[in-house]
């Protein structure tokens, strides 16, 4: 491969790492599609939530039944991406940082509205890019919103 | 054309369809470049908002209207765009969907703040890649702040 | 270089320059990395806040004073860049602008919630492509919030 081909295939990855990112959020906001969401992450992928006061999941099983939890709690997201850099691509792995405002409602009546940052690496696999890894945090002080929301999940 | 420009004038396409999305925004934001915003999109294009309780707008006088009506009610306007994804060029013609926050305040003094999704196509015209298709709606419960915003539209 | 190799820098370009973008606001969001935040521009940068109700900052130690006073008064930053879009980019230099949503909270109790836009020109130099020249204002209208934030700072 040559040089410019190189070049070019850096550039086609940074696009097919966003979509692969925004393709977990638009699963996230779905709250119906697990199987479209634990397809976003490898098998044996961390969703590290610990700092929200949440859950460390590992892998697909634990990312399901989080997500499970969450979709029948909530009837209303919306998660809105933004600052997403790309840190590094290194042949097959990647790693990139960003922000989310994340709304939600709970049948509970509940109302969420947060400011989270996330680290993410990514993994590429013989079906496109994929989260190996993802830890977010909060950028504000929370309220007792999401541990309120997400108690059913064993929050310790 | 080889396949290295190919891919290149794919990945040329993405700014462009993403700059023809902002650019019109952008003149939602103007409060006042109603020829800036019709230029935005094609001749027939259309504009569906029924999801937000409004019309459905067909071609540029439809719009053009629409906004004529928007921009005499409203004082401000921030919209701010996220989670855009192109899911398909496919030649002359491309689809994406993506978010946006919208805030505003009406000369009655009512405020909006409203999370929306919409699905857009595109199409490449002499004049750069325009808006064919628009389809927009709430990702979140809207209040009576749209269709009371807009009355004077005729609202369905 | 030939023709495809220009057009893929420029295409590499784009991602650097929204890079310095973002750069610059992980550092005002650190509260800390005041080395990381002067860094994204060039020594003869010019921030323009007047029309937040700031001050006009000049050089590399305006802007280190500027943003010494804002991370010892506050707690909390959150800046959600949004809307950018590349204008121009002629050789070292690049024009872009943009929107932003910015929350923060202050030692005194103080919460800002502020929707913002800005012009922003870059200069390409030896370290990578910094900031030149960046004007933000408001797209909402401004409380107290931001004066009241930095009246120390000696607002005009």
């Amino acid at each position: 491969m040559g040089e410019l081909e190189t070049r070019l295939m850096l550039l086609e990855d940074r696009v097919a790492i966003e979509d692969a990112l925004l393709a977990y959020y638009t699963a996230v906001d779905s709250l119906g599609d697990l199987d479209g969401l634990v397809d976003c992450f490898t098998l044996d992928a961390i969703c590290d939530l610990r700092d929200l006061g949440l859950q460390k999941l590992e892998g697909h099983d634990a990312i399901r039944d989080f997500f499970r939890g969450v979709f029948e709690d909530m009837t209303h997201h919306a998660h809105h991406v933004t600052n997403f850099r790309i840190a590094r691509i290194d042949g097959d792995e990647a790693e990139g940082r960003g922000y989310v405002i994340g709304r939600a409602i709970g049948r509970s009546g509940l109302k969420v509205f947060v400011h989270c940052h996330y680290d993410v690496r990514f993994a590429r696999t013989k079906a496109g890019w994929k989260i190996s890894f993802f830890d977010e945090g909060s950028l504000m002080p929370l309220g007792d919103e999401v541990s309120d929301l997400h108690a059913r999940e064993g929050v310790g």
